[in-house]
């Protein structure tokens, strides 16, 4: 059986503008990655209803998870769960549950809880909450849908309890092999090599340093054998360490 | 008149396996926003041809440019010239000029370019090239879709080559104001300054260190004075320095 697929979903005016560097997808494909869960696609949107709207639905029907984060906080451009809500045809509001999660990061309880604040206990009719052991403000996840927060911190504790509960597959694992050759020269052999090893993607990202040109192979697979295998050849053809 | 729109797409099982961090996207993010054309979309997809050809076709009808990186090099797993030739249902091959060019990268000239290196010679029918003072390797522009490769120096200085033959737009300032106020207490007078000035866009980006909770306001627009009005009005209304 093959591995579960996802996608991610970054709601990122902050991404798109260059004033920040997005430090979620990183940290997910990573997770994902020992886990079998295979990231097939990352998009990154603008903070416009109509796009977050297009690209949930569009990723939502093609993977078997949705990872989203940013644009869950309590200020107007914080539109993600609305707009979740949108995608999947469904009433969101304050959710009691939520609201009482939300109350205990306040001196005041419930009476700090203004309409901003309020706005982040508001979670789309079905949804399941993602803890948020800092801030509070839980996550949800709808269908296949994961909304998460965008600062990093958070969403990387959110991610930790959410993959708790979803099901992997087979850990994909990976073998380099770094030549001292230059790309152009490794890319015959090596492409034979490729075809003798369907069951592992085999990928080649060319270096430079002081000695030169060279090129780092990398096996992938989630059968340790064979990607030993095909490493084991690599390192034969191009007589490599 | 509105700003040029652009979308950015890595071709990059490298990325999505969390093996590389991308670098081109932030770069390519800050050169936009510094010549007025509005990044408006990323995708990351992986290296499968038809993942590719729906990617191309779905954000160059979308968007006035779109930039890609990775995969234009020598070996098998390089199939961004193949898939963008096929998204515009045009013949792919090595060009004379692209060899020509590219034999000026190797000692004995074009007795170096084997059937591997050729692959980089191979340009959709109707291309521009697109110059790489670096490994030589012409990157080439069709349509609106503009093809560069993923090593980031060299996706650097293509990019460079390229842009200065682009129109930008208004440049987009950005003027960044840091409160010592949690996001929440901020939220409601931030949505009625955000009401009031249309043609800025307001963000609000919470942060947590020693002293406690915080949050940075960026006003971001092609309008200088309209930014600069904004975050006056964000500076009286919260009390801010």
């Amino acid at each position: 059986m093959s591995n579960p697929t996802a996608a991610m979903l970054v709601i990122g005016d902050e991404i798109l503008s260059g004033r920040t560097r997005d430090a979620n997808m990183y940290h997910l494909a990573g997770r994902l990655t020992e886990m079998g869960i295979d990231l097939k696609e990352v998009r990154v949107v603008s903070d416009e209803d109509s796009e977050i709207v297009g690209a949930v639905n569009g990723l939502r029907g093609k993977f078997d998870h949705v990872f989203t984060s940013g644009g869950i906080g309590p200020t107007h451009d914080d539109i993600t769960a609305d707009n979740v809500a949108a995608a999947f045809g469904v009433p969101i509001g304050p959710r009691e549950d939520a609201i009482a999660i939300l109350a205990t990061n306040y001196a005041n309880g419930r009476d700090d809880i203004n309409a901003a604040r309020m706005r982040m206990a508001r979670i789309p009719e079905g949804a399941v909450l993602i803890d948020n052991p800092i801030s509070k403000a839980p996550g949800f996840s709808i269908g296949n849908v994961h909304v998460m927060a965008g600062v990093p911190k958070i969403f990387e504790v959110m991610l930790d309890g959410l993959l708790a509960k979803l099901t992997g597959g087979d850990p994909v694992v990976s073998e380099t092999v770094r030549l001292h050759i230059p790309e152009g020269d490794v890319a015959g052999p090596l492409g034979e090599i490729a075809s003798a090893f369907p069951a592992v993607s085999i990928g080649s990202y060319p270096f430079s340093n002081a000695e030169g040109y060279g090129t780092n192979i990398v096996m992938r697979g989630t059968d340790l054998a064979l990607v030993a295998q095909a490493a084991g050849k690599v390192r034969v053809v191009f007589d490599a360490e």
